[in-house]
């Protein structure tokens, strides 16, 4: 018989003829009241796995190419996947920077120092990494973090240069941490991921099945080793993830394939919509090519983000948030008239301040 | 016109006529099969208010004296809400140690070393905090820590101990975090709890509602600017807590009272039931006075474990994951027939290897 070396072997233990006088969890019910938003009346809520629900873990390993349910971490979206990542890595690696390129996702370097660790930059050439500064800059990092589709670009990167990242990683022996939120909203070509030892892919629910609220995302490696660090983390700093929304996503992955299919024309539509209403106003910007993200470049972003919302009511995102001090961000989650409402008022705006 | 300094300004933001570019998420519906576990079958999951829902917080408010609703952080249960805190005085405190009672609840050690703090104990007397070497530790730390009632004892402080390290903290000038998870469920006498400048409260939805599953906890501070660097460590770390859970927060407060009175006294059943018992069995233990554990002496605890698991499927947990290598823990979150089943499998044992 194995020592048991800490509760977390018995969380969500469960089996015939089991007495637990182990997990401190009621097993009363809560109030009938908090029923009032469920379908089912009667129900409890008790502890999940930390790794996430089961039928949840083995619906996403048939997406993932010799994955099995041990690969998964679910977590409160895609965000607290990198935060316990970064704080798993800072744990285990004696490198001490990441490497991103920038413009980020704003949280990124906050994340990353957050943890310990020291962000570097590679700056995106015409809205793409550039392999040779990657490559030069990776050297010497615990891991490198990509973002293809781009939050805040819209750009997704080729899939030779998402093939060299794969290579160049394997090669350094270090982690590739692919935030692919949104792998499910490409415009333009299929999509690929990166494959390896040393990726750790993460994801989320909240872009392909419109659940941001109910913040469920994951993290997936074939290290199972980090995932058992994860884990041992998570048992700490969060515990499970909301049970409830891990059935919703279960519901989700099950839905008919089309329901993604019928979203990605809708985008497809906005995209070709702001995008050229954008360029009728002569702002210099990329296509998207997948996210829901255009990214102009704008002269003092700053005051344009502070006048457009108090003086237009219209709110876009400053571009240095995003480590772009020459841009601002719009979302373009939105139906096709409000997008229209929006780009009259920054007409207007910019054609009294231009 | 104020420069608005980043994204978290707008998350959120709503309002007559405004048109948001801002934040990245999806307008549309989830799939429809989302919606089988909800009683109303259409609605959207749009990002939350990081600091929580506010309806949440205005409730909340009514419970704390002089408190309004900028004063609370909605986090992923208790769990998150002190890992949050913990990172936060780790950031802007020049002390790095924290001081807690021990036998502890588990992952408190954990906790304060992922920040970046280091634990300082100091050991209960007969299951009470002992004031003087408390203080004598106190001095230099970042912050204390209690629990009381106390996950693994069952021990409630008195009143007179809980104003006496109010009034410590105070002139020492370090934070008091009080974990009152088990604040509802207390046997013996009405409640106290630390108030004052320092004082960082967290709580949770989980215990005194049945809620483990949903991670519903928060923290409240007087201190609005330490609440303010919580919500913005966690707009990076794990953004809003789930909305769902908090709408069923909400549900649950405004719930009768009465609910929690009839709750109390089945705890209380329970306590006296499983107290006798293992008095019987001749074990040495606390009467448990909150909670619902108890934490009887026992030799070689680890192999206790371990053969009540393998060999009587029974689960206890092992005091030395509380800090205390000579007893073990049992919840009473069970009914009093699986209790009594327990008892007896445990007996047996007890008989067999005592």
């Amino acid at each position: 018989m194995k020592k048991i070396e800490s509760s977390s072997f018995f969380i969500g233990k469960q089996g015939k003829g089991i007495i637990s006088f182990g997990s401190g969890q009621p097993d009363l019910p809560p109030p009938k009241e908090v029923f009032s938003v469920l379908s089912k009346k009667q129900r409890t809520f008790k502890y999940g796995l930390i790794q996430g629900e089961e039928r949840l873990r083995d619906l996403l390993a048939k997406e993932y190419m010799g994955a099995d349910a041990h690969n998964f971490v679910i977590c409160n979206g895609a965000s607290e996947a990198l935060d316990l990542i970064f704080r798993v890595l800072s744990g285990v690696s004696k490198r001490r920077k990441v490497l991103m390129p920038r413009p980020y996702y704003y949280s990124y370097p906050f994340m990353v120092k957050f943890a310990g660790l020291t962000p570097v930059c590679t700056d995106l050439k015409d809205g793409r990494i550039d392999l040779y500064d990657f490559e030069k800059k990776a050297r010497g990092c615990a891991a490198v973090l990509i973002n293809s589709p781009s939050n805040p670009t819209g750009r997704v990167e080729d899939i030779e240069t998402l093939k060299q990242i794969e290579r160049i990683t394997q090669k350094l022996g270090i982690y590739l941490i692919s935030d692919e939120v949104y792998k499910d909203l490409i415009y333009e070509r299929e999509n690929y991921v990166p494959k390896g030892k040393q990726v750790i892919t993460v994801n989320s629910f909240s872009k392909t099945f419109g659940m941001c609220g109910l913040r469920v995302g994951y993290l997936y490696s074939p290290d199972k080793n980090l995932v058992q660090k994860t884990i041992e983390m998570k048992v700490h700093t969060s515990m499970n993830t909301n049970t409830l929304a891990q059935e919703m996503a279960v519901a989700a992955l099950l839905a008919p394939k089309s329901y993604i299919e019928k979203q990605k024309e809708i985008w497809k539509k906005r995209r070709d919509f702001i995008y050229a209403g954008l360029k009728n106003l002569e702002l210099d910007l990329w296509k998207p090519e997948g996210a829901f993200y255009v990214f102009p470049k704008m002269k003092n972003p700053s005051k344009v983000v502070s006048d457009l919302f108090y003086k237009y009511k219209v709110i876009v995102y400053d571009g240095a948030w995003f480590g772009s001090p020459d841009r601002i961000r719009l979302s373009y989650a939105l139906d096709i008239q409000k997008i229209k409402e929006g780009l009259r008022r920054i007409g207007k705006y910019l054609k009294t301040n231009g």
